[in-house]
């Protein structure tokens, strides 16, 4: 069996799918995790952002909390960290990597709270997918930690402003 | 000195924290997780939707490979669900639960995929985090697949639509 | 939009696959963690087996360590343990539950090393996932203990050999 | 093969260990997840303690920065909150639990800082381990976060100080 | 006491153990993970395989719902992949290493499925264990979500058939 | 939005905490997992001790199972190895770093017994936290293992004791 291509037959040899330049599928629309050996390791960053919309009332409580002693924002901003070291966990075709450093900060609207999170590495591949769960990650944990006085809460706007190395080039937002 | 209360020192002993109805922040604004076990356990659902914005031909691209064989959708679901039994190892304050159920629905439409969670439980807490933290992984997985084709992308809309069981009754979310 | 059904436009309306009885996919062919809220919690058990096929030489290393104080095998107990409570983390569908109780014996062949595992639990789904995993993470361990002087192992066998609880009723193996 | 017992041919069949009282190993001395399925659910809680010691500026340098904004034992309370949940996934034959409720809190010394930390469940297993990894997960973190200023820190004194719930009866510390 | 060396007396400083090329024991039979730092980065590929035995209208239930829109392969493909990701946490004395590719692919015979895993890193260790255990987490999603219909499969022919890099030189399996 | 640098209205603008050398912690006092990949990688090691106190009978009793076939010591040290691998998942701000060796030893004395470790990668960041969580795993294992017929055991002298590589230079506990 050794010296035949395995063919996969639960997806046909048809190869007709037009992949129309998904990197993580093959020619015939298979999922898989694309090769980054070939690439060198270098200096990458990416920054993110996102928003939680919520109550005047609720944001100005996180507010109140926040300049003296509360924790939403100190909890989010671990759990942040946290979910930032989890993405290729999370996200089945994302490549492990070490997270070389982690910031998010907070600020808050009169009716939402923004988040800004930056990943750095030394690594093959770049920190995006980092950068966007950090953001999704604190954005879930302020909801979770304001939705006994709001429910009504909204998670958007979540993503990617810049992202520099690696051999594409920079990225940056348009708006 | 097993006699007396610990008093924490870092936050200080003053309890002025005005903590307005967080039931994650103890009334000195510490976080804690808040005491489940007196509830009766009953059965709980929660229904949450998220969009992922695109230009149209990344939302077409997608659509093609699902009408043929594109793994980008089925690749979401399993990443969702897996992202719902990993609710309260990412969120910190959020309680470990049983998951009954997961399901994940993707409509896509002109120049974004909408995605709709359902989680059921039979617990002491209800399942609203699970249900939005699959959508978040689901829509991040997204992001991941077609990133390759479209930087640009958002993610947003992330809120929580139907949640039943539990004592403070059914919450159904206005528009 | 509440009020509408969103039909998962990814994999069409059309309803047409003959899902075979497989509770794990929905009419439509899409993976879901099938509901499990209705069932009765009761007390239910599994017990799988496996074995890793090695050379002689290999298999009584394996056992003169054992007799003195080698590792191998107790170290592939504890990860099989281990396995077995991430089953619901590695297995898509699965639901997570509360293993009751793990316990995996070792018989040592003349060219193979068997693995037996078994799985309580109470709650509302089988453990013979769990069971089954314990298997594999066992001879995964036992693989990796023994390949650097015997890379020709393979594993097999991996079965269900008794399965007790729930409204299914008993299994048990033929052979 | 159905009808025969499995002995382990790995530690032999001997049976003389005199394994003295420990739940966790069998007759043999092999490790075992101890069944807890005929166990009934009930209330159960647990309260432990530690000490990190530090140099007397160390100490003041964390108080100040609890009194002003820094985030040190906020992160060390997240981190030994989301180390309960891991207890069964770090300890080989901790059995999982649903934890309902987690506090955790500091005390600073001239010279240490004191960690409480207290678990409560409904299940059929204690939840020692829990308190006792919590307050290590946060002793641990407090050691990170201050050993860029005090490398000869030391962590102490765990110890469990009360346990309640189960039918063995509640265990109080005497010192 | 910092300076003497620590004898584990759990074990008797006897070094009696014959360790016969264990690499994982020491020479007193004692796991441990063995030291990589003094080995080069460079480019390793293994290449496993596996087969799940099933009745023959099991298969072809599999693949008629490949061929229509049944998720079983797409889903034990995304399982595989993030098994990989898994390994050094499932496998005790496994090294983390960076996974810079894989890929699974499905072949339905009459009555089993062939899975085939190809795993790639840059990395001081070889990903062998990463290729098995793809193919492990793979077999045991396609068990789980064909259970249903055939509790009868078995999971075999486990076996590494390819690997190259490092300083031990190529391996290929012979049949 | 993107020409402004977003300030954290969570924790002011004021910037007046005298972070004291807290790496961990930015000048305003809140969490950021600290910059590591201006360092060079090189070779790193740390070796850590603690101590778990019990009572004389339960320091026999691990001894006897030790020298006969009991697992306690076994357990606790593939539980400690794997920890080494979780601290990055368990200590907020750590990095996540390729542990490229881990070896733990026990001594029993008379009412205690003490762990050592030794830990050694090729990184950016040293690996003293990666040698202090294995402590503290194995010894919370030896605690669960042996808390059946003795509760009042205390875990303590956690400390680091050597730390070699990186720019900061050797690291020597002077007692």
């Amino acid at each position: 069996m050794s010296d035949r291509d395995l063919t996969d037959g639960a997806f046909g040899s048809s190869g007709d799918f037009n992949h129309a330049g998904f990197t993580h599928l093959d020619p015939m629309g298979r999922a898989r995790m694309v090769d980054v050996t070939p690439k060198e390791a270098s200096h990458r960053r990416a920054m993110a952002r996102a928003k939680v919309h919520m109550d005047p009332e609720t944001a100005s409580a996180v507010a109140r909390g926040a300049i003296t002693k509360g924790d939403v924002l100190a909890v989010a901003r671990v759990a942040g960290i946290q979910g930032a070291k989890r993405t290729s966990d999370l996200i089945p075709l994302c490549h492990p990597l070490l997270i070389g450093a982690v910031t998010i900060n907070f600020e808050i609207g009169e009716s939402h709270i923004e988040i800004e999170t930056q990943v750095d590495t030394v690594g093959r591949t770049g920190v995006e997918m980092e950068a966007l769960t950090a953001c999704s990650v604190a954005a879930l944990t302020i909801y979770d930690m304001c939705k006994s006085i709001d429910k009504g809460m909204t998670i958007g706007d979540i993503a990617l402003w810049e992202k520099t190395g690696g051999k594409s080039g920079p990225y940056r937002r348009a708006k």
